[in-house]
């Protein structure tokens, strides 16, 4: 509908997640109207980023060098890998100040739905990382939901051989939440996950 | 919180309209896995759109030229203007094929609230347009909302003295919708604007 570059433009940000095609038309006309050195930011930032993003060689996340920031800090725990789903997964946890460890980012969960088996993963890697046996504990931080779940019960059952000690993040009810917004699994899982307060 | 241009990236998509936080990252991610030429073309249309995209000298459509494919159409009908605040309109105006006239853009509606005058718009082009007397109807086209309609009857009154047609889209039920579930403002414009039945 739009003249040449306009809407090549509205269709490359249509192709974006998320971006509907009334929300690629609202910012196509956003930068249409835009500054042109910010517009040009962007689009350098976005030729940087794959020009120097890589992911790291050790444990998949993000990295600009051959190994993340974390995988070459050396005053991190060797002994617990904390295996995730996505670099975002690691800024999450990293938030919380709760682990000092190392992490695997695996790429995604097992999907039988959408077709990714453990071979799309980076579980092979994982295995490698634990064969020499400086790691005693893996702790599984895949999504609290089906795909996450079915990933960590595969992963557990893999590496059982190896005699690690292997966790599963905490389900129940969000801190800070309401008792009776919770949904009822989640709920469910806090009653099963209750503790007993040592007072 | 990621490392360098990651955050960079993450930054830049953020400052996009509708774009939040999460958005922005997930977006980034995105990026980030998606194939190099991809992101480049993505990149290098951001870049053309600033160089190429102009808006059209005589109506403030967006234009590759100095007026846009409307104007510079010599089969479309000069005694007509439909006033619109944003190119986006346009386009809207167009798919209907209701109307064969050309366009003003405003580049948005009077708005005290944001601090938005008549002399933020493009009110000068379009009194400029209509001085030589060749337009007999102003078809105000802005939003039926409250600063549409407020620009509406800025630009009715403004140009009374000219003698012109000046109309407004009509506000009613939307077709294909269900009258119950119309707000009480659109059905009190139906009925206020009902039309005999010529059976």
């Amino acid at each position: 509908m739009y003249e040449g570059v306009v809407q090549d433009l509205i269709d490359e940000l249509g192709r974006l997640p998320g971006i509907g095609p009334k929300s690629a038309q609202r910012i196509a006309f956003h930068l249409l109207a835009a500054d042109s050195t910010d517009v040009r930011r962007l689009a350098a930032v976005l030729v940087e980023v794959k020009d120097k993003v890589r992911f790291c060689r050790t444990c998949g996340n993000v990295a600009e060098g051959e190994q993340c920031r974390i995988c070459s800090d050396t005053r991190r725990d060797l002994s617990k890998i904390c295996v995730v789903e996505e670099p975002k997964d690691v800024v999450a946890i990293e938030k919380t100040r709760e682990f000092r460890g190392r992490y695997h980012v695996l790429g995604g969960a097992i999907s039988p739905i959408e077709g990714i088996g453990p071979d799309d993963l980076r579980v092979r890697e994982l295995m490698t990382r634990l064969a020499d046996g400086e790691v005693t504990e893996l702790i599984l931080a895949t999504d609290p939901n089906l795909e996450g779940e079915a990933t960590a019960t595969y992963l557990a059952r893999l590496v059982k051989p190896m005699g690690l000690r292997v966790t599963r993040l905490a389900s129940g009810l969000p801190v800070g939440g309401d008792l009776e917004y919770a949904d009822e699994v989640t709920l469910g899982r806090a009653f099963e996950g209750r503790r007993l307060l040592d007072v």
